[in-house]
């Protein structure tokens, strides 16, 4: 009998499922269940689409559903929505044009992704209040917030940030506010944050930190935000207050969830029920830095874990997923953003002594023209010397890179002096001779190297 | 008594041995020894400022003598030519002011660089024969050049590249040569040479590969070059045909070469030599990958092992250098070039049996706008799927940086399998969601992940 594999939404781990699955065993019908009517799509392209940077919504996605199933042979349902998994029969159910379908499974990938979390105050239910979730819903958000004006968007980290962008790029007026006292407070430390916060103010936005949404105000549209400390006029809201695994469906069928509230799954992507993985935003995944759970919904981790959950489900246990480190990358215009592992903050909470340092280093040879300055912390494990974090700000995209160097070193658990010593490239148009990242190791030395 | 610290050479390794020593022992008198006026140089700026990118002959040097010497307390004798070194009695002979001045040492550190390799042809010493070695020479040859209509540049590794930049930013007419049938033959495979040597034709330079120089004509002036092929008419040549270990003081005092015919050093930069440290281009390498000895002169290492010679020379054996993985970056125009680890050539040399691939990546977001192709090879240990070398080309310079990733993954001993989860940074502006070195490691799989 042919092998039925269903995997349960079309974004980055589904897709990677369905085609890691086919892919190993093209013997299997391998069905991909997705509830709008675009697959391999991302949430990360909309504020440049929003911004105009990237032109046509044809450009958000990878893969039509179209040339999907006819390339890789995978059954694509779009428009539908997996409504309830029946673990004992094996069987999702799943509405599609108005009616309910049986989809028999004999394994089950759960990529349902993360949804927004709207914080509970009154009036995020008014029309012009907004999340940045999908870019089916991407061509409305443009054409909603070009009619705007004033804009307020509630949370500093990720997406609050790239939108405060897309919408300075399109000429709207932007109040960004974050009730922590920093941008960015999981990514960054409040050293970095604050050149992050200086470049928000230059360019043209009213930031906003230690306040929290109480209320959008407005009668079917939006009027005011009401924040803890004063109430400003505007025409749209944006909230970007965080997201969540949107794990409904695999918890009414009773699938174990973790500490995370994310769908608990071991290395193998396998979750507690029987011939059911989970990959992505959904899924919990392990922090190698701590060797604790973690929920760090980011697209490259979603797609290699349903490389993982799609292998495995088709040919047993033959890939592992070791987990993540907390890499991130981002930008607000032309300032690059980038971090690994813990940051000072979130290593303390994690019980780890450590030592620190924020350093300031030119990003090519001091006689190349065009060098900017790169700002790094550093941190690692006071007894050992071993990094266990590193955040970088720079105004060229080849500071973003070093934050990869780091995540390798992390991972390999490299001291200080492993990193002092490592054989890092150097050409005066591309690096100083004294690698940033290498001055960085040797100022936490303490003058030992 | 006061310990005397004595370094011959005021390169990059030298003048780090003598910062490190002073450092670490205010007390010694450390003493650095230059046989030009000009300390901290590098012979990487000279194509810069020959092609007009870097201006001012002051910015070929990071420290000024007297600064040098005013900051950190070091006394630094230019115009001073180390002669011999007489190891018992602890002394070196100085050539300064016309006068032989005896140098005594406790400690010696040798770093007297590296020197051009001259090809056994007649005509090497006519006029307007050059080659590149140190900046103090740089503005004679910035001159001479500039009355030059056709130059021929004979070797075709980073600085003879690097040199056709340079004079084809001056309007120069570029005759290229070398011996190997590829350019960069040290540094990169068959692939992607053919690529460096498609850019060095679009951008107007001739190109002769698989020639050899055989004579360069002409009587006081030069007139022409003749290969193994023809003849060419040139009014200047740069001989960019290589670098030896600068020995010749070391090998007569009786000091241990190696098989690279460089000195012998331990992992402590200890020679055979009682008291005598080497550091630099003048010094042997362990390459970490084959754990053989190796001569791979570049700055960065040279100042690490300046480092390490000059901390043990004052304080034991308190660091140790453990070697290089054969990183190196140069550019071509805008063409970015970078390698580390063996090429697929060095690795069958040195007896791996290999795996390798050669991939071509966007450097975006394939939506994001302004991205370009990232060319990569990478190579691997068949048995064991450790990476031991990559290359990589590319129009940005983030590819450049991609290198550095690798070079730790050497280091740390990683495989394909560790580098495909590896939590490398994504961001559409930056990277892939599958970056371009984990698409190189997944194709190596070859369907495993």
């Amino acid at each position: 009998m042919t092998e039925s594999v269903v995997v349960i939404g079309g974004g980055a781990a589904g897709a990677s499922a369905a085609s890691r699955a086919k892919k190993l065993k093209p013997s299997a019908e391998v069905i991909l269940i997705e509830a709008t009517d675009m697959i391999t799509h991302g949430p990360c392209a909309i504020p440049y689409y929003v911004g105009g940077i990237v032109k046509g919504k044809t450009q958000l996605v990878t893969y039509t559903p179209d040339v999907f199933e006819r390339e890789r042979g995978i059954k694509v349902y779009i428009n539908s929505v997996a409504r309830e998994i029946d673990v004992d029969k094996k069987v999702v159910f799943v509405e599609r044009n108005g009616k309910s379908v049986e989809v028999k499974w004999d394994k089950l990938v759960i990529a349902t992704g993360a949804i927004p979390s709207i914080p509970r105050v009154p009036g995020t239910n008014l029309k012009n209040v907004y999340t940045i979730r999908h870019p089916a819903y991407a061509d409305k958000l443009l054409e909603d917030l070009s009619k705007a004006l004033n804009v307020a968007i509630v949370g500093g980290s990720y997406i609050g940030l790239e939108m405060a962008e897309a919408l300075l790029r399109i000429g709207k007026k932007v109040l960004l506010i974050e009730m922590e006292s920093q941008l960015l407070p999981k990514a960054l430390d409040k050293e970095l944050a604050e050149i992050v916060a200086k470049e928000v103010l230059a360019r043209g936005a009213e930031l906003h930190l230690s306040e929290y949404l109480e209320e959008i105000v407005g009668s079917d549209r939006v009027k005011a935000v009401a924040t803890n400390k004063d109430t400003y006029n505007v025409d749209a809201v944006i909230l970007a207050t965080g997201v969540k695994p949107n794990v409904d469906i695999a918890a009414r069928a009773g699938i174990k969830l973790g500490i995370t509230r994310a769908i608990d799954v071991n290395e193998y992507m396998e979750t507690s029920g029987e011939g059911i993985y989970a990959a992505g935003d959904v899924a919990e995944k392990v922090h190698r830095v701590t060797g604790k759970r973690a929920w760090i919904p980011l697209a490259p981790s979603a797609n290699k874990e349903g490389q993982v959950a799609g292998a495995n489900a088709v040919s047993g246990r033959v890939l592992r997923f070791p987990g993540v480190v907390g890499t991130a990358v981002t930008k607000f215009f032309e300032l690059y953003i980038a971090r690994t592992g813990l940051s000072e903050r979130e290593a303390v909470e994690n019980g780890f002594r450590v030592e620190s340092i924020v350093i300031r280093s030119r990003t090519k040879a001091h006689y190349y023209p065009n060098h900017s300055e790169a700002v790094i912390k550093m941190i690692t494990e006071s007894s050992t010397g071993r990094i266990i974090g590193a955040q970088v700000v720079g105004w060229e995209e080849t500071v973003a890179m070093y934050i990869d160097i780091i995540a390798v070193a992390i991972e390999r658990g490299m001291t200080i002096e492993d990193l002092f010593f490592s054989d890092l490239g150097y050409h005066p148009a591309v690096a100083p001779v004294w690698h940033p990242l290498i001055v960085a190791a040797r100022v936490l030395s303490k003058g030992r190297f």
